[in-house]
């Protein structure tokens, strides 16, 4: 008869992780990236890795498609349908029917159009809710469309995520928050809030940039009616990819885009003098788009279509947990706060505190193990299960120890401040 | 004795035409741009031919920078640079001294920007002046603009560019005209106009989308306020490459950037809840710049740096009286109108008018000679003397003989409209 091991928790070992990784469904998926050598790479949350496939189709664009096919490719190889073409793949990530994305412009650039368009749909109402701890270009790009038409509008601002339901009333034209806090990774309980706006006659405009690709999101189930997101974090678009847009079926033709150009015209190709909206969400697409960026993330999302969301964020969650345990029980002696949202509302990272933070990211990242640092004192580490294995989450709590435990955080080359932190 | 030739005009021959390419002093730039065999490329005003070097160097950013570098990129490669280096090339091209030029956005998200900064450095002013020929997103941003700002502004018209410095009153806050007309070619005096608009208290936008790196521009010395321009026609930049914008340096300390994002942040990574503008023009970023877009510019850039642009200037003037030159001579049967402007006022490209004008242009393609349609009846053929030759002039205007003397233009196939044209 087998003995049963004994109830009580075991420590954990690198060769517990390795045999997670042997079952890990997922695990096919990391040879589809160009990671290099050496690296435990916990900064998919600010770029993701390069897919093979972007590489190859970028190659592809630029030798054949701009080099060989030159102006013709506009229409051959359909460049000028690539927008709507990447934002139908992005609209499956996030659970928006077809017709709804569109990738277009940056973040910043799109939470302008559709802020302005909610206010415009909301004439008689003042005010927008906002998180304090919301990502600051969501606050700054509010802040500069409510100067811009002549500050009737104010940006009422929540301190914590419990209070945005108390701070929707009748003057609230739009709630815009970001569903998972870039720096607690925190998630926002979108239906709810959805539901909360709308009970107030409100708009809701959710910013995906840390949630597209990196967990199940339901727009269209949630009644949302606004969304943005990035294409260079979870999406593994590559640096300073297009971002993208959403809106709702229910309110494209009521939409007057704030930035009309001519790719969101009617017939750009008609040299018209007068503005003429496009029929539905491509009227948001304003100048000629980034084809080459825009090429690099539409080949790299067949990667994450490839994958099943729910087991992307089954892993998400167990790489998450598996490295506050390992944090806990390796690192016990070192003073970090565990900043991350509990385990129910936890995005694709885990975040700590630690008053020498910044330092002791240098140092992990000069050790190859790869995160980065949020103001004022958190050590962030994304996790991207396409490409993460539990056996980097390992090396990178026992680096974390080896820096803690020498000492070697404390060097002045730690201290100094990058240009991008 | 020798006998002099007779003075009366010889008819041009092809060897004329090659004899010219072995005297050319820009004949050995053609080797650094990628030109597919068997193709007359008069389309760089539509989308510059690919240089060599920008493939290479998008190849390096791709596969060393993104794929092994990753995030780290950022800082050690710079790329949080790039907007202000790349945009301090493109100063070189439009004569602008350094610190007030930015690649950043598209012409027409960047044409919002500074529309939208003149209107509210001139509060109490309410028109735009335009030219109806304008390049139309240039007419669609201001009709958005002042739609989003509630319709207290005029877009005022002219019909002719002789009309400009009449429509210029005390009410015009800014007058904003493209330096070099899309169809036409026909170009303005930057000069005069600028200085009718400071006359009357205007501010002075130009779009230089047909004129940087195609001929002198002379941002500074004519005091202008307030320019944008296109990455992707004659600075080579790839399909759909990011734009720029130019702010005079005394102005720039007054803009209040209405799309307020994190890049034009005085401190992005202080990640501080209230906007606070970037000293100078940095403040007009907004969102992460498309890094491998903007790159493949850099690169490209360097190609048309190290030509004289008095000897472009030269050459592409050459090119277009040797086009219409030979235009006469091999197609005085066939009806065309030179819509080109005269000789002084021609910009780098030659159009003519025919009423089969975009079945004519498709018979062209088919056949390799690849100039463009534009609406009602142009036929536009674009000159970039760094890798055009007078020997593509005669096999263009040999190949646009032979299309109208067989009739072969005339087949259903060339008349059947594509998506872009």
């Amino acid at each position: 008869m087998n003995e049963s091991p004994p109830p009580t928790r075991n420590k954990l070992t690198r060769e517990d992780c390795a045999r997670r990784d042997r079952a890990d469904p997922l695990a096919g998926f990391r040879a589809r990236f160009h990671l290099p050598d050496g690296v435990v790479y916990l900064d998919g949350n600010s770029l993701g890795a390069l897919p093979r496939v972007a590489a190859e189709r970028l190659r592809a664009v630029v030798e054949q498609e701009w080099g060989r096919d030159l102006i013709k490719s506009w229409n051959i190889h359909s460049w000028i349908d690539l927008p709507k073409r990447a934002g139908e793949k992005i609209a499956r990530l996030v659970g928006a029917a077809p017709g709804q994305v569109l990738v277009a412009d940056s973040t910043s650039v799109n939470l302008f159009k559709l802020l302005a368009a909610a206010l415009r749909l909301r004439p008689d109402r003042t005010v927008i809710v906002s998180e304090r701890d919301n990502f600051p270009t969501d606050l700054y790009v509010a802040q500069g469309l409510i100067d811009l038409l002549g500050s009737r509008h104010t940006l009422r601002l929540i301190d914590r995520p419990e209070d945005a339901l108390d701070a929707i009333d009748d003057d609230v034209a739009v709630v815009s928050l970001t569903h998972v806090n870039y720096r607690t990774g925190r998630v926002f309980a979108m239906k709810d809030v959805t539901a909360a706006a709308h009970a107030k006659g409100a708009l809701m405009l959710w910013d995906l940039c840390h949630s597209a690709g990196a967990l199940p999101v339901a727009l269209d189930a949630c009644d949302v009616d606004l969304a943005v997101g990035c294409g260079y974090k979870y999406l593994n678009g590559g640096p300073g990819a297009p971002a993208f847009l959403y809106i709702a079926q229910r309110l494209q033709e009521t939409i007057r885009p704030p930035l009309a150009g001519w790719m969101g015209h009617a017939a750009p190709f008609a040299f018209d003098v007068d503005y003429r909206p496009a029929p539905g969400v491509a009227r948001n697409l304003v100048g000629t788009p980034a084809i080459l960026s825009l090429a690099a993330l539409d080949a790299g999302l067949d990667v994450l279509l490839d994958a099943d969301m729910a087991e992307v964020r089954e892993k998400s969650l167990a790489l998450g947990d598996l490295f506050l345990d390992l944090v806990a029980q390796e690192c016990g002696d070192y003073a970090f706060r565990v900043v991350s949202a509990p385990r129910a509302l936890r995005g694709s990272q885990v975040a700590l505190g630690h008053e020498h933070g910044y330092a002791i990211m240098q140092a992990l990242i000069e050790r190859g193990v790869i995160g980065d640092f949020r103001m004022p004192d958190i050590l962030r580490f994304g996790l991207t299960p396409l490409y993460v294995r539990y056996a980097d989450i390992w090396d990178a709590v026992a680096t974390l120890r080896e820096v803690m435990a020498s000492g070697a955080w404390d060097q002045p080359k730690y201290h100094k401040r990058a240009a991008v932190t």
